[in-house]
């Protein structure tokens, strides 16, 4: 627990630190990526192998086997980042020249902690066919897509459909490297107060993007969808719920599966008695109050993940008698962060090929990452490793990458070991590449 | 002259082995280029600033001021190299995905010659109003994009329609670039034999992308166009043609401005008497005949340009007369190559982030190159810098800024000095880069 109980505004002042970095530092590299070559270039004479004539053979070789393009380019660990830049961190629809910024920093996490390339694809339409159509057309550059910050509903039928119609996996880190992560989190606070998923109550505050995938995944992971609750704007979702629209899937299939006990009202009547709360919803701290947190069942998980202002402050959820507390801030315990979910996720995937990223493998990573954790000493300020502890990306990959084996969705089969020195290889190479650049100076030290 | 007289299957043998090294380099290395920080990462830390929550204020600052993009994201020093497969090097229509290979080795040569980031896509349509819309879409994440090995005459409109349409720099490399290399040599050339632009006759063989180019730029050079032949499949371009479809804008254009005396006939006919012969068309190197060099004027100038063969052996054109010859190829004296063009004239124009590419700008680049040559002293087996003169690549990139802030396509002004400081310090930069990577073993040692 912090003993300094932070206010909004001080809160709010200390974001603005790197807000302020953040412009200086930009303009001064001009941008967080590069493009370098990664094979010799021992004189002018080796362009005649890596270009014309001998580069020749390489695309005839490709044009009689497609799948050669894994063997003979980059794509078998490039990420295309792709944004329409609807829905960027807290801001919105910014538009996607805008969006660039943030694609380019995680093109960073990316590669810093996965070992992944990743290339920023910021597309200046709004249309979500038109976007479908044109990653579909992106297909030859890529060996993957991770879709970021488009907005809701929109982004499910992008994701559902580039599902079905891509030839390489296509995710959306926004539901399933957030629902990852945070079913990680739920496995370990459970551990910590000795409950099972299988007989958790929970209750879902929210039904964004992350929240609908976070829902699915809990099932598959063993939660019980009848124990479940998911509460909207509107209330709870239940089958007297006759005010949502036939297209939104999703909320119209959790009005049936879930909250068995058809319990309504709002997120009060729905945190009564329950084991867990999972907020992904509106900026606090006001909108989960203390007496509500009080009223649920004893040693309660409280996850309040909006940003920056987490839905109730993590000191009044833990005097108010929640056991474990989890927000998406790096300045207090427990921050359920994406950060270590994608990276390594993609690691795994990209190392046997696989065709697809299944809910099953995120599941797997999950439980990898909680492991992980739990290897270190779980307690109630420690849920999951955090961005640092680099040794926990090779794991999580190999994992990743051995459900996508068994489920019959991976290109290439290798044993846990090669998997894990695969990984643990690519990982350690970025890191000691952009050190050795910055060693030298070829990534001058910021000045101001 | 070469001593040697290579025959075909000689000159075919040599170039297996580049070929037969690229089948083995390319999976060694899994392609050739990567996506690598350029910003300092002390610790994840660091992630606050070049990610959330300080990335926002990045974000906002290019919402409020698009062209503040240009400062925060990589965007300034970033090409996409955009092709559909269509016409691959020699190979014709292999597709996207075949294609893959020879733009990441043209990402190579942007980076290595010219300090520029380049990104390959490849686009799975053949369709030219698809890909124009795609590049439009994807302009967001670029500050430039080359178009590659495009089929004609698709290559003509994709060009004229994104030269009209797009808001960032767009360029043909199988057009502008080839010109520019190809007048560039011409210059030196006409300097060896003594004979003046405006003055020469020019007979212009095949009317490819690159010839319907040079055509146009060699006029802008200040030949005369009543001097100019152009001879297609069918023969000389003249007004009597009456075959020639109402599409083709260019070929219409050249029979009207080309060749006042009317001449007709085929290759040998349009020779005939003519000071310059320049042939991209039908490899050989029986497409031009000895006798047919003969006829031309004293001290003939003769490009065979075709690859890997040229229309007809240097040492035949020699030996019938020529003075100056030259090929596409590496191994003979004078290779017209494009890699001395296109890193540096987007070099210049990314650094005074100029908003098109003018001929006016690609003929500073050739004047320029050719004064690189004739600064070091031209002969008959001199014309052109090559690849390792590396010295070259910050005065033409000088060059080109330089007529662009004269234009006024130009968004900044910049004293010679700033420029050539500029581009000297972002080509040396890539050198060293790669350099130190092969050096530490991050880029490792190729191993049979």
């Amino acid at each position: 627990m912090e003993e300094h109980r932070a206010t909004k505004e001080e809160l709010i002042a200390k974001a603005e630190k790197p807000a302020k970095d953040s412009l200086k530092m930009h303009p001064f590299y001009k941008g967080k990526i590069e493009v370098v070559p990664k094979c010799v270039i021992r004189s002018v004479d080796d362009f005649a192998v890596w270009y014309t004539p001998g580069v020749a053979a390489v695309c005839k070789d490709i044009e009689r086997d497609p799948e050669a393009s894994y063997i003979h380019t980059d794509r078998a660990n490039m990420v295309g980042i792709v944004t329409d830049g609807t829905r960027v961190l807290g801001l919105g629809d910014i538009g996607p020249l805008a969006a660039m910024p943030v694609m380019e920093g995680k093109a960073l996490l990316f590669k810093y902690l996965g070992g992944v390339d990743a290339f920023p694809i910021c597309l200046d339409t709004k249309d979500p066919d038109e976007f479908i159509r044109t990653v579909k057309l992106l297909q030859p550059s890529f060996g993957g897509i991770n879709l970021e910050d488009i907005e809701n509903p929109k982004c499910f039928y992008i994701l559902e459909k580039l599902r079905e119609e891509a030839s390489i996996p296509v995710w959306h880190d926004d539901q399933q490297g957030t629902a990852a992560v945070t079913v990680a989190g739920l496995i370990n606070a459970l551990k910590i107060v000795g409950k099972k998923m299988e007989e958790a109550k929970i209750t879902m505050v929210g039904i964004g993007a992350a929240n609908v995938c976070i829902v699915r995944m809990l099932i598959k992971a063993g939660a019980d969808p009848k124990k479940i609750i998911v509460v909207d704007s509107k209330g709870i979702l239940n089958c007297k719920r006759d005010d949502i629209r036939p297209t939104h899937k999703e909320k119209l299939e959790f009005c049936q599966t879930t909250n068995a006990a058809n319990r309504d009202g709002g997120i009060e009547e729905a945190m009564k008695g329950q084991d867990v709360v999972i907020a992904l919803s509106k900026q606090g701290p006001d909108t989960i109050q203390k007496s509500w947190v009080s009223a649920m069942a004893d040693n309660a998980i409280v996850f309040v993940c909006a940003n920056p202002i987490p839905e109730m402050w993590p000191w009044d959820a833990k005097e108010a008698g929640a056991k474990v507390v989890a927000t998406g801030r790096s300045d207090f315990a427990n921050q359920v962060n994406n950060s270590i979910g994608f990276p390594a996720i993609f690691r795994g995937t990209l190392d046997v090929m696989a065709r697809t990223i299944t809910d099953e493998m995120c599941i797997a990573a999950a439980v990898e990452l909680a492991r992980c954790a739990e290897d270190k000493g779980i307690h109630e300020d420690y849920l999951l490793p955090t961005m640092d502890e680099w040794e926990v990306f090779p794991r999580e990959a190999v994992a990743v990458a051995k459900k996508a084996m068994e489920q019959g969705v991976a290109r290439l089969k290798l044993s846990e070991k090669e998997l894990f020195q695969m990984a643990e290889t690519k990982i350690r190479r970025a890191r000691d590449e952009v050190g050795l650049l910055m060693e030298k100076g070829i990534i001058p030290p910021y000045e101001e």
